[in-house]
């Protein structure tokens, strides 16, 4: 059994490592930490646990995260950094939900985040946890920094297409849809479903923090610099990332041959049959990325619609498929949902 | 393993069935009927499938249902009736999860469903597939007649205080609100989400076919028949039923402590803590009824607010529930899902 | 033209004023306030006033409200009682749309309010403003308290029923829901998108502000208390209250044709043909209250449907309203506008 | 007093026309026609409309549309373009709020819409109404091509930059999102709020009808063939369409000035601040095209936001402000209603 602590579970990534976990059959929850609701019961504050978590939070202190094998820290931006050192020390791995370790370039960090960086010793031996892409250095990984989930669903997308060199990497438009629930589980007004539902807009325009992490992950596979214009957007609905990617070709391919073999071995990225629009709500509650591949009326614009679960494959699905390899688990294990439909 | 047949499975009971079985250890959906669609994959009309599920729908001469343990109709009404006979005279199982066999009094059914019933024959044998009621009767039934959604939410809160006759049984008040599943997936306009969206209305007032199953429900706890006011609303989301129920005390007695004892060996009723107000998010996904009581200001009218997933403890979970019990299973196999919250 | 001045405009209930008010014929917005905003124009916080609305918000004493024919408190419980003295004494009528002049009995407000009473000696002049109710006293007042939302559509709905004294006055039942506007425009996790969304769940069922208001009100027309069982429903959409109210009908009587009698002059109250249900969405973004009343299966309980726009009936266009009255406007002035479908 | 006819007004364009039109100081709605429900009062179906619409639906027979001075035709494709030829000969005038007439080129006309054309005669003396770029030409018409919903958005916000030669017009981008009600008011699956609620896609990548409209209009401003792609979307939302433009800048411009100066005269497209994010909500029930332009990172990639209401800009309110034109009235004429928000 693995024993696990979660780092301020009072959020949706952390309440969503709470439900993926309750039926992980190699991991336990063993501290739940919340300064603030210390002492409360987790499933007094979520209710939808009650019966399947007996946990109450505890403060940092008595929760003897050091006695645990695996840390998540499903924090906000800042805190893992400070935080992460002390447990790998002690010998306990940590995977951060967060982006403290997820750009590799520390001034680049620190100018899209506002911060000053409190480990960048860490930054180096951190490994961005894609499992698609950096399966094998995950399994030996002591800190992995769990992707965005933008970057997710966009590199899952783009990468078939730029590892095979295919397309102009100079000119790439992701354009990303996401439900609220991506802007955590804070008391704020453009959020409060009297203005965000019925309603559609972009935002960040100028430049959204995921884009540097997109960027950075596009580049390693192109192994040169990308031109990525990104925008994101709000919709009114609860869960799921939909993005619409667009790439001018190069070379003339069969890009469905292409998607389907770059993921044949991938159990949780479906390649959907040609002519296919994936929908969000399928892969609802579920570890999954589904993908289609168009070229309309057979121009050499390439079109990629890709879904996840934001919270899922989009953060602590992703966390917990990281831990398996981590820990030599089956891939799987923890991650059998079915997605929610209708 | 038990191998299940399923009739019908492209509205929202079937597709839940093929969810929650998909996780069942000891069954296995070997056959799916669809006339119309016979010969499609299921999991490419429900995407959220692939992976899951790889039957295709056939016609049932094709589907040999005779061979199965377990066949569940997710028809509509007045299918079952008239297929079930052969198949439990070949030793097959029959769950309706229409109303069928809902209603003991055949000319109440006939009034309240507009046609002939086609097997009255079996109306005395059929089991009425409330666990929490009839769970002896459910082990040795071979035909189960699924609860309605709305009368499971109604009579999981009014029982307790029925069968300990602490209220006046001539005066009850059912407010319930249902999300728009609870209509199907059959293409009308009331329920398209530019019609149903961001709008809240009643119907069914002048009377609406689960008014008699509740009564009879009621009744046979009271002993005697008993005086209901049921008010269904549609409201705005996928899932979920929240029924308020209004009653007069008629002795004092302690409410929590009632419905604490009534279902402390339940493992599907979950009583919340004292002033507690269940959502109907908390139990999404799963098969459970969650149930708060209130006494406001301390008067004579006590509030019971009872909330279920439709198309879990409302159908399909139900169905699964009873056949674990006709089947010697553990009564949680394939229901231990936990809520999707957000 | 009437200048108009309102407090606190940056609410739900203030932006609703804005709206509606840009459309009137004889009144002018001179002057908007919030410390907080003061000089950010106040269609750059609601873009939708574009081209509507050239005023900026500005600091109460830049405001000089004492100016103004006529202010509106769009404010939080508990500033108008400290600020509509001296507005009055400078001869400006005022309207609270929060809830401090509504309550007559002074301790009975504190107790539901938690707060002392700033201005006592000012609730025996305030005029209850429920036009279908108050209207000639309405016409003098200086002071008008604006309804609730709740007991506006609660009332509307009871009324004609307890005037006629064919109903059981010591056993009302209202089961009540409500879109989340009514919560406010205030940063608060219960109210985001993410909880809200796809949820249903009731709320205060111990005791919410609106029940003494309605008793209040009900009382008023009966001529002596009345009981009641007032439990409000949070339902995902943005606008719209939908009351259900449940009494005992205590003689035979022609309800259909008692409600039409009723509210045969009001330009605002629509009572629908036998056997309706009204939506919420048919009133969206409309001063008006459409009624359904029923009498199931022909028993003794007599169920009334009734439907507001929180923000309008229940808020800012029943302020309007209010005003047309005091100064002899056409009581429609600024209230044309037809509903919102879909 | 304009006397108008409506065809076909059982739709979501049809009812809209009548919430519009019930405010038009010079325009009396005289006949609406529907041979299914010819009989029925047309505030029997829309009970929003109740008080503000006495009309019955009625034959197209009684409805004797020649001695209307303006018919509307809000009914699917095919069906204007076989009737309007009749009422043009009696002398009235006619707005197609379908397709029939939208595009020139006869061929390519029957290629996307699968049917021969009824009156290729008519196609040339069709003027498409888009008044920001035919406003002349729409007041002297007699038969007007409303536009379709995508294509006014798309084209208020690529035409600045293609009128006045700044990007590359051959490497277009348009990803456009719409609300459900774009889809009509019919019976189908996928637009139940049980399937397109919580829920987000795209559709048509293939190809949508709008593509060869939208080609069209630009080529018309560029002078020359342009180069699109466009993929629609469907949001979880009732109203709005929100267009997300992506075009490669060929030369160094203001594109705040560029976007300010082309719509200084026009009263239904604000050209929001530098940085702004539109909202679909910020023109909900109005018939206003908000834009926005932004240059990420100073690239060479320019965005343009551009929000409407896809049943107001994106259908009758657009449809009014042709009629506006084509008799001379005040251009905002039963134009005037504030956006609903929230």
């Amino acid at each position: 059994m693995i024993k696990v602590g979660i780092v301020g579970a009072t959020g949706y990534t952390g309440v969503e490592l709470l439900r993926l976990l309750a039926t992980h059959p190699q991991a336990r929850v063993t501290a739940v930490t919340s300064r603030k609701d210390a002492g409360t019961p987790v499933a007094a504050m979520f209710p939808s646990l009650r019966g399947h978590v007996d946990l109450a939070f505890s403060t940092p202190e008595d929760a003897r995260l050091t006695e645990c094998d695996m840390v998540f820290f499903a924090t906000p931006n800042g805190i893992a950094m400070n935080e992460a050192a002390q447990l790998l020390a002690a010998g306990v791995r940590v995977i951060d939900l967060a982006a403290d370790f997820r750009i590799r370039d520390q001034a680049e960090w620190e100018k899209w985040y506002g911060m000053t960086h409190g480990a960048p010793q860490l930054l180096e031996d951190a490994v961005y946890g894609l499992p698609e892409v950096n399966r094998e250095a995950i399994r030996g990984a002591r800190l992995v920094a769990n992707p965005g989930c933008y970057p997710t669903a966009v590199q899952l997308g783009f990468l078939p297409l730029i590892e095979a060199g295919v397309i102009d990497a100079a000119t790439l438009v992701a354009d990303c849809k996401s439900g609220v629930s991506g802007a955590g589980r804070k008391a704020e007004v453009h959020a409060l479903l009297a203005e965000a539902g019925d309603n559609f807009k972009a935002y960040g325009v100028a430049g959204h923090r995921h884009l540097p992490e997109i960027r950075q992950g596009l580049a390693r596979a192109a192994g040169a610099p990308v031109g990525l214009t990104f925008v994101p957007h709000l919709t009114p609905m609860i869960r799921g990332i939909h993005a619409t990617l667009y790439a001018r070709l190069t070379q003339d391919t069969d890009l469905q041959a292409l998607f389907e073999s770059r993921y044949a071995n991938e159990r949780f990225v479906d390649v959907l049959p040609a002519g296919s629009h994936p929908e969000t709500r399928s892969v609802r509650g579920a570890n999954t990325c589904r993908i289609a591949v168009h070229r309309p009326q057979g121009g050499d614009t390439v079109v990629v619609l890709s879904v996840i679960d934001n919270l899922v494959k989009g953060a602590a699905g992703q966390a917990v498929q990281n831990m398996n390899l981590m820990f030599g688990c089956d891939e799987q294990a923890g991650l059998a949902q079915v997605p929610l439909l209708p």
